[in-house]
């Protein structure tokens, strides 16, 4: 079995969630990919810090350039942060003949022309799906699913503490302030506040996805960015009264071939009938529009050790197949269904019946002598005046326990048509 | 530049547009995978068929075989529908070494363990994207964006018709019989109407998700598989009543690796809250839960010609990819950025003023001599009792002339704080 080494440049909270990742899920990467995966070592600036995952002292450097230039390492995850050691040590890394996968959107933002030229040239690759949008595949989706595809425009919600900051002045009447103050106290706020409160890193995820999609590296000094620093608890409402919500948002949008990109973000107002609406609390959310399959939504958390991670790991795995790893997965043998009257939900239930006395108290005895309570019932009468439907919804129950209760219902003489049951599905 | 030739089983609606695209795009796949991809040779039933697109005689055949054993072909792109002749052309074309492409869900669903081992052993792909959910990559996200990850429940609308007939109800108070009528003439449902009013279609495609989450194929005589054909207008209505949808949802579930996997197809009311009650009409809508991600969720349009069509292209790519086709594209040195003042759009803007006569007026006239109609105005009372918050949204116009309005208002000495201007985004 092939085996991948991975360096690590920076090992903070997304990092140590890849290396455990990479390690806790072994068996994963050898039944689909038939590589095994190494961490191997990881540049840090401290030997002693306390860290979530252990470590041997043979496994921690603090030299950087021991990583990009070590024999060993196939692949380097970049992590570090920061702009002009990053990019040196990427540069370095591709010269080694090693592959790189970042989240570093500020970087790419401003030196990916030169860096993925030189990934080019170097013949190695340089992956970034972690810097726009951990949770969601934006950059697999454009590059790859709709690769076949013109893109119209993207419209998204590409910042997430901006978009907890909205939610909660939104859903608790807070003034921005305290939304803010929050925001930091759950350490949602970057260090350099002017990133998440002035639009800074929805515009450097704005030129990437532009990348993707025209081929051509804007300047961000060149695009319309605005932050969500103007919008009051006011706004908020007098959007809210016309039935929109603000969002922060970042669009790019091209007509024809002929016309400019339209590049910028902004805080807008957005109609309760667009899904971007829908997109609370830290999610993003991604709309694109393309000439083939039309309109696309994507939503998922945006930044954070989960998704970012999650975003690191489908890297590296697209790494490995791109070494030719890739293999159909065992079957996994253990794998059974559950049987369908174990699953506990709530449910709908519709019963049409004669409308005669004592119906409604032999189907409510027949529900609960199959230990079903109800949550709400209605009897309406129908138009041909001798029938009548009862619809009700039950509390959470066992699937096994509703059909029993339909087949015991469906052999009453009142019964006039097959009761109809659906499952309720949570909020 | 590497050459790829591509032959096509059946050349139906779908097969056209991939034809078609594969060759007006064609400077799309050299820019970005470095390869030339021809459609050289399609099987048919009729040569003489009017069909969207010209091809010459030499590209059609009557005979399949001549597709799966053609020396020249390198990937047959299997759209013939059907389940024993086109596996057994599969086979064929495996045994050939080809790779297949195909979205035909049916054969996956019965055949899928038998053709992939058949493909592994073969050294071969088996790509098979545009089997479920055209519009949305749910195979490549679940293979590749969330590989990291195990999946703990996916839920969704995979089966566009019958949403279709559903939404139709829903919207306009038709009954059952009358959507179903409108589908029909709209030719949405299948000729198997089976497929899209009792579940099976959508059965089919999570019986597919089930495999690629959980590595085990499934019969689907073995799931709870519930149709449309019991849902009435007063379920539908009910369920309004309670704030819900009712929607043909798809299920897959574990909680944990000892307990079996949960499938079912059932209708199912859907809070408003949750993200699947706004997939209306012939979209799908999926929701992932994993470990690492949480909460992902994807709605796009699920089949018919273009979808269909882009997800096969985006198979015939990663088949590229997989024979080393992978390229920077080439920078656009053509792409320019629009000018921000020549965006049309509605906007919202809040005016801080002081409370004194006329005020109103000029600024609605600074607004009409800019061009600028107003669509609603209101005047709130600040608490200090001194100065109003006016609000109001415009009609479309251009950012330039709203940024002409902005600079005149903040000369006006009535104004207390900076003017708040944002865009309105369509619905």
């Amino acid at each position: 079995m092939k085996k991948i080494n991975v360096g690590f440049l920076g090992l903070g909270t997304v990092g140590q969630g890849v290396w455990e990742q990479l390690i806790s899920k072994a068996s994963v990467w050898e039944n689909k990919l038939d590589v095994q995966i190494d961490p191997k070592l990881a540049a840090v600036r401290s030997l002693d810090k306390k860290r979530d995952i252990e470590l041997t002292t043979e496994q921690l450097t603090l030299d950087k350039k021991a990583i990009v230039t070590h024999p060993d390492i196939d692949l380097v995850i970049e992590l570090m942060g920061g702009i002009e050691e990053a990019k040196e040590m990427t540069l370095l890394a591709f010269k080694n003949g090693k592959s790189v996968v970042t989240a570093n959107k500020a970087l790419i933002c401003e030196h990916g022309e030169e860096l993925l030229e030189a990934a080019n040239r170097a013949g190695v690759l340089y992956l970034y799906e972690a810097s726009v949008a951990g949770g969601i595949p934006i950059i697999k989706v454009v590059q790859e699913a709709l690769v076949g595809n013109l893109i119209h425009s993207i419209q998204g919600i590409l910042n997430g503490t901006s978009n907890y900051i909205l939610t909660r002045m939104e859903n608790e009447g807070l003034s921005y302030e305290e939304a803010l103050g929050g925001a930091r106290k759950l350490g949602y706020v970057e260090q350099d506040e002017s990133l998440d409160l002035d639009g800074v890193d929805a515009a450097h995820k704005l030129i990437i996805l532009t990348y993707l999609c025209f081929h051509k590296w804007f300047p961000i000094s060149d695009i319309k960015v605005e932050g969500i620093r103007d919008v009051a608890l006011k706004d908020i409402r007098a959007a809210a009264r016309q039935k929109h919500k603000i969002k922060l948002i970042a669009t790019l949008r091209q007509k024809d071939a002929d016309e400019g990109v339209h590049c910028s973000v902004r805080p807008s107002l957005v109609p309760l009938s667009n899904n971007l609406a829908s997109v609370d609390d830290a999610f993003n959310g991604i709309c694109i529009q393309s000439d083939i399959v039309g309109t696309s939504f994507l939503i998922g958390r945006g930044a954070g050790r989960h998704p970012t991670s999650s975003a690191v790991l489908s890297d590296i795995v697209d790494y490995c197949r791109n070494q030719g790893g890739r293999k159909i997965p065992e079957s996994d043998t253990e794998q059974k269904l559950a049987p369908s009257s174990s699953i506990a939900q709530p449910y709908y239930m519709r019963i049409e019946v004669e409308d005669t006395k004592g119906v409604l108290s032999e189907i409510t005895q027949i529900l609960s002598s199959n230990d079903i309570s109800i949550s709400t019932i209605e009897q309406e009468m129908n138009s041909d005046q001798d029938t009548a439907s009862i619809m009700l919804t039950t509390h959470e129950c066992l699937d096994g326990n509703i059909d029993k209760v339909k087949s015991e219902i469906s052999e009453k003489s009142f019964l006039k048509e097959k009761v109809v049951v659906f499952p309720i599905l949570p909020a």
